[in-house]
């Protein structure tokens, strides 16, 4: 089959960086990934600038495989997971006002999810919420729909046929919402979310792209026995979970006063049978220590959500802390709290917070620039339960990748439209282009995007 | 004259959105603005959908005048002023690792402006960073150069080659620096600086364009002597002064040290002559109550820097709290400590910073789109003494404004390479479009810039 001219597999040739660890990058300067029809990476080669595209040709007898280069100043690098985003609030992304979480929840947000039960509406959001996050790297996404079940599967739909991994919730909410938007009743709750499960299952029956993902959309939105419901629902189905915790301190005293039978936040969740493996908790800004033990224990994952929590003045959420705990953290953009689609720009957030952490805690807040592309890639797919599929460049793992391209300065008066926003001089380190591309990157940078294999998103200026 | 066909007038129209005061925007959906051919605005026409632009050209007489029409979505906006940045360090940009002010310097910064005394790399830089700026917006800048004079002579003549409005420093650093870059007498530093200035005199006699700034480094890199001597240098020419004041507390202490006598950080420049009203101070992150005071009495005017300061784990200026004072404040990207070029970029980082004081401090520290979106033009205008000229839309003042498109979203896969960032559902108020382009946009939404009424920048898109 080698000879045959379309053997379906890849060699992508050219520098490529990843995360090694927390606080190691992997950059290899000159590296090929083979992969294989199925979409998986078959080999890695480092050190090839000697032996060439055709050295590696020859040596995995790969004579008719496709090519795909990156350009010099370039790199591959894994796509990037957004473990937390409502992709039905992406059209209220940067309107937000002076407001805090549960005045932005009535004022601005809840008539906009509301409005998606029109169909029509909901796939002009959704589709370019799929098609912006994608062209920004996002190659998979935990996403809140709305409540209404025909939109949120075709929120399902719309992944599938553009090629993103989707977590695919329905909201579930019964209680403390307006009257134009909530569940009628817990039946009603089980049974809608069990008709999205449903919808995925005929659509994707292994999940290989979309899956169902539990959702009560946080505490205060459910009662009690809604909680529970979902619980069980939970345990029957293994399907996963996520939810809000601990987002800003008057939705923790509602909480308080709404479960007064519970010992915290997290117990709420917990003696629902909501706080497992499968649990992605986003915020977790003002978790006590004993929060976070039980989080730890129940191995519940955290999306940190940087520029929400600021843009709303919840607070900020101590990453250092709960990763020195062994708690799993990874980058939520939680559109539209947070204002921006992409999970490069949140890196950045997780920056800028964890600096304002250090200026009050101490300097071992600080999060680095490998830390936080660790975050945003490893650490998230540790947080959606598919650290051994993506997240990094091994043997086996899917080819989940984004090309990353610069541009380089010239004393040609080069034309800045066309090159992104990365000003490239020609005399900084490996570490430095990196730095500089999370510091100043975005769409623009991102040349091409591969899901499982598949190229998902490209560029106008881009070459396959 | 009316009659001729190239009569150097324009009419720019549709939306224009600038500030009216620190808390009000003044946003018409359908305006004409004439700008005559010395690059002033001639007239102001609101609600000019009934007559049209030909009824506009026909109330003024203004048959010939060219056309400049922004799309539905778009607007005019007045150029950004950014009231510090060091066009030397723009190289680094985004790389500053987990350092602090102070170890900063020397690690990143001295060896970078040391190394442009080569006028090829000088040139490389400085090409870029002007190109840049003026992409984003940017139609006035408070540059800081380096020492060196052919190089800082050098920045002069391209802010005046490519048309954006350029004060330009000379830095000036006797004491505290490394050996390799330093200037080596008070007397070198008052000749050096004369030649700066007197080379602007001659290449921009009227400084329409470009001005000098007399530019001591900050306190710690210039002996008390250099500092009055450039005090007695700033009253002698007029000359407009910057510095940085109070950037982060390890600085402030060390100023003490070094200068025992004085009585604080702001006293330092004071005895020496440069806290004027025609004084730039760049941070102003720790100051006291007393020099607060201080500085309104001097009328001395404040470059709030946000990125840099969250960046480099400076601390949060208390905007708020200057503004009540009636303190004078502007925006600044302080690159490289700021890694970013863009001053949209920085009324977000503005507002971010004001979350992180609000939430130890109350709601009031809180700014709003509209505080920040003054900070950045009038209040900008107001720092760099050209308040009568730029920073709004007013009959008499120069056209320094940029023309900002939004992206439509439509049912068909629109291609997100040639729309910017911004996606406009359709049913926003002008407000919430406002507030979408503060927190989303970039460069790809300045089409077009103008400085005194020349097209300084254009996107390939745009159609004059």
């Amino acid at each position: 089959m080698d000879d045959a001219p379309n053997s379906g597999r890849t060699i992508y040739y050219g520098a490529f960086v990843h995360c090694k660890s927390l606080q190691e990058l992997d950059i290899c300067e000159s590296g090929a990934i083979g992969v294989g029809e199925d979409g998986k990476i078959a080999f890695i080669e480092r050190g090839v600038s000697d032996i060439g595209l055709d050295g590696v040709k020859q040596t995995y007898d790969w004579g008719n495989a496709e090519e795909v280069r990156v350009n010099d100043e370039g790199f591959f690098f894994p796509g990037f997971i957004d473990t937390h985003i409502h992709a039905s609030q992406y059209p209220n992304a940067g309107i937000f006002g002076k407001s805090t979480l549960l005045d932005w929840l009535n004022t601005y947000t809840f008539p906009l999810e509301g409005s998606l039960g029109d169909l029509e509406r909901a796939r002009l959001v959704y589709d370019r919420v799929v098609s912006r996050t994608l062209s920004n790297g996002t190659t998979a996404a935990a996403y809140y729909a709305t409540i209404h079940v025909p939109a949120t599967n075709l929120l399902a739909d719309i992944c599938l046929s553009k090629g993103q991994r989707g977590f695919i919730g329905r909201v579930c909410m019964n209680s403390l919402a307006p009257d134009y938007y909530r569940d009628a009743s817990v039946d009603s709750v089980i049974a809608d979310t069990r008709a999205t499960m449903s919808h995925i299952a005929d659509i994707d029956p292994k999940h290989d792209l979309v899956a169902p993902i539990i959702t009560p959309r946080f505490a205060p939105s459910c009662t009690e026995d809604c909680l529970h419901a979902l619980g069980a629902l939970h345990k029957e189905s293994g399907a996963r979970c996520q939810t809000h915790i601990s987002e800003n301190k008057p939705e923790v005293a509602l909480v308080c006063e709404l479960f007064p039978k519970s010992a915290s936040y997290a117990d709420v969740y917990d003696s629902a049978g909501l706080l497992t493996a499968k649990t992605i908790l986003a915020h977790a800004v003002h978790l006590s220590d004993e929060e976070k033990s039980l989080i730890k224990y129940r191995e519940s994952k955290i999306s940190h959500c940087p520029a929400s929590n600021t843009a709303l003045t919840s607070g900020c959420a101590r990453v250092r802390d709960m990763l020195d705990r062994g708690i799993t953290v990874g980058l939520g953009t939680d559109v539209s709290g947070g204002f921006s689609p992409s999970i490069l720009e949140m890196a950045r957030q997780a920056i800028w917070v964890s600096r304002h952490v250090a200026m009050t805690e101490g300097d071992q807040a600080k999060l680095s620039v490998e830390e936080v592309l660790y975050l945003a890639t490893r650490g998230g797919a540790k947080v959606v339960g598919l650290e051994d599929r993506i997240g990094g460049f091994e043997v086996g793992m899917d080819w989940d990748a984004q090309m990353i391209s610069l541009g380089k300065v010239s004393s040609d008066d080069m034309n800045l439209d066309t090159e992104g926003p990365v000003d490239v001089f020609g005399w900084e380190s490996w570490d430095d282009k990196v730095a500089k591309w999370m510091f100043n990157g975005n769409d623009r940078n991102v040349s091409a995007v591969w899901v499982k294999g598949r190229l998902v998103h490209r560029r106008k200026s881009y070459k396959g």
